[in-house]
């Protein structure tokens, strides 16, 4: 048993609005780690976007895209716009209600995941933007 | 000082809509395993349930599934259900929201939990579900 | 490489409503411990209060005011209230909506938040608290 601290780093372009399934970069880094049991977290490093799982199939896709319009709309007011006038007061929001972390045990060199559950990056930013998610992966050989 | 981690699974059935308080099982779980300080990690493999904490008192659990009922209600239009036609479009918004995941720190063999506060588990599914929820304890004896 | 675990109290007073930045006191906890390499967990010992990362600017506090407001209004009835009459059931939902923990990975001995990143606090309860907020840090010097 050796114990170990790992990080990784997902590096990919989005768009507004995207849900990035990063289960297959995940489970490679995990593999790439040599640890057979421990904590995977993915922390986004930004205020714009959010880390949750999902079902990635395109129903939700759609599904989860007109719910985050209704829990915080992008035609409101918000104070942010109106001092920062970058027009994205809603995905800080967004963002701040599903979070920038995620936290999955592993064991036997596996994700604890279900089969019909994906980790996703969700692009809640106005923009497109070039981001760069934290996967730490610590645990024992 | 031991440096440990250990895998435990609780089992139970669910109705759909139920709020499942799980405290006593991870607290057992704990003390099962002799470590003294550390982090417990709560995750739900699957997409259409999720853990976090409340107090868990009647009155609450009502308000908490009024309140789930209305983030992501259960008669509006969902993509998912009209391409799967299994009408829990909404079950996975709502599990996708609160999320699988829920770290706990520990020390001293006890969790940090308020004395007002319990973990739950929500059945988001429209159907009754066997759940087996991992509960993962790492750190030290 | 020693693996460590070490427990930290960060204890303010709040108001109702208040968002707290708690960033500089994590930080700080963190260069304490002497870990370089590692998880810090923040939780809230109780059933009122949450975590989060925001952008903590003068104009997303008041965002995220109108937005929790908006989630789960104080107005409306709860069935929390009609049995312990402490007016604070929009509180408890709000609460477990956020979520009480939040996880981040660090590095190098810095933890991986993004430039416009901060950790927040948010007291949704409807009085002043004294509140005592876990900080665990967890890795290898």
């Amino acid at each position: 048993m050796i114990s170990l601290i790992q990080m990784r780093y997902l590096e990919f372009q989005t768009n507004s609005g995207d849900m990035v399934d990063i289960t297959n970069r995940v489970t490679q880094s995990l593999s790439e780690s040599g640890l057979r049991s421990g904590l995977a977290t993915i922390f986004v490093p930004g205020a714009t976007g959010a880390v949750t799982t999902i079902e990635n199939e395109i129903g939700l896709k759609e599904d989860m895209k007109a719910a985050l319009e209704r829990w915080a709309p992008g035609n409101i007011r918000y104070a942010h716009d109106e001092r920062w006038h970058d027009g994205n007061g809603h995905s800080h929001i967004r963002a701040s209600l599903i979070g920038p972390s995620l936290t999955l045990p592993f064991s036997d060199g596996k994700l604890t995941l279900g089969i019909w559950q994906q980790i996703v990056f969700l692009e809640m930013d106005n923009r497109p933007r070039q981001r760069k998610i934290v996967v730490q992966i610590m645990g024992e050989t």
